[in-house]
């Protein structure tokens, strides 16, 4: 039977989602569990990666098994084995032909930023702190020169075997609210895309709190969209305030 | 000079708000870092002692110094000193009858609880999770009753130095949501009073679980206050769900 698995977790204290010897992943946590449950050595299936510390609301996973679970009685196995920094939201069975990776059609991702002058302790984990004030509409209006079909070189990981870096961005929003908690300022940005390449939505947010900080400005990434060099302003936002929200079928 | 600071702490990883010899706490962080700054032993005064894993967006404390720092200077000069899961979030120069205790004339806790079949990993440590499902309608119909002033015997620390457990309730609600993050259902308990009790908000919560389950219902609440007598089923629930919110001067 094949299983369709919505996942949740804290990033903080794994090293990613890919399976590693001897380190902490969330790939390694469910085959773990799920090798346990089924009797045999299985292979859990993701809808890709995530980097270490990358926060997940709603990562998929795919595995097949030869004993027949109910989904519901599945789903308390695999959490009963699982510590609290990670939790299966859903299982629900699926046709044979459903895989994680291959099927997805396309990923949202948001990435969090709390900006003030205190970082609120509860978001430390969770949310990037920038401490000077970003312009927001700038960061808006420079948002939309990501959309569309682009050559995404200057926007991911120098190191990758990728065939193409050419990956289509169907949205990309720029959301300024104040938090329920801390009444701090907290800025979202959600990107969503067929296909992201490592880093690019952490340098995509890099280009964007350099336009928020009057560092660049919008032909700066133009620029580099068209040249596949960036300029020293656009980092990598940090791993932390990353999240992948939702993965679409 | 007589400062007031707003504080917020995950309260996680504290022995609670007071001091306490070779126990981390946050008025014994507070007292160090200050201590250090102003070069002699200071006295920091909280609103109010907070228990173990409780905690705080808007605790306040009073301290006198001898020195006299710029409130902003003094706030980065305090939050450069301590650890991420304590900030101070603003600091004000006050009058010397400035107490953080003695002046405080009510106080607002909320408590959230994570109903629904799994805990989402983003909230393990800031809210209670009921698997269970509850009835909001009965809890906000139940809620009314702690309005008022009552004598909280029943609702509070069965050892206690106070002399009276008279105190005014001055507003209860429950508000009921979709959390943002993870799609579950956060049910959030507010409480206002001039004075709490130990335990008090706690209890309140674990009468309003009770009735949310069915197994009590509003007469027992209206017999506890009356008798000092709790059922069996009214029980203290868990300090990490507790949140103080503010303290009004």
């Amino acid at each position: 039977m094949n299983f369709k698995l919505i996942v949740q977790y804290d990033g903080t204290d794994f090293h990613g989602w890919q399976i590693q010897p001897g380190k902490r992943t969330v790939q390694g946590e469910l085959t773990r569990t799920l090798s346990l449950l089924d009797g045999q050595g299985v292979q859990v299936h993701g809808s890709g990666r995530t980097d270490a510390g990358v926060h997940a609301e709603g990562q998929v996973a795919s595995v097949v098994l030869q004993r027949a679970f109910r989904p519901e009685n599945l789903r308390a196995a695999i959490n009963g084995n699982l510590e609290r920094d990670l939790r299966i939201i859903s299982v629900d069975e699926v046709t044979d032909d459903f895989h994680a990776r291959f099927s997805a059609k396309s990923k949202t991702y948001v990435y969090r930023i709390l900006n003030g002058p205190v970082m609120p302790p509860f978001w430390r984990k969770y949310a990037f702190h920038m401490a000077r004030d970003l312009n927001v509409e700038r960061m808006i209006s420079a948002a939309r020169q990501f959309r569309g079909t682009h050559d995404w070189t200057a926007f991911s990981a120098a190191q990758s075997d990728v065939a193409s870096r050419v990956r289509s961005v169907t949205g990309i929003e720029v959301l300024d609210s104040a938090d329920m908690r801390s009444g701090s300022r907290l800025i979202e940005i959600r990107a969503t895309s067929e296909g992201f390449l490592r880093y690019m939505v952490r340098s995509i947010v890099g280009a964007l709190l350099a336009v928020g900080l009057a560092q660049i400005d919008e032909s700066d990434i133009l620029h580099a969209i068209r040249t596949g060099f960036r300029s020293k302003f656009i980092v990598t936002a940090p791993a932390h305030g990353l999240t992948l929200v939702e993965v679409h079928y």
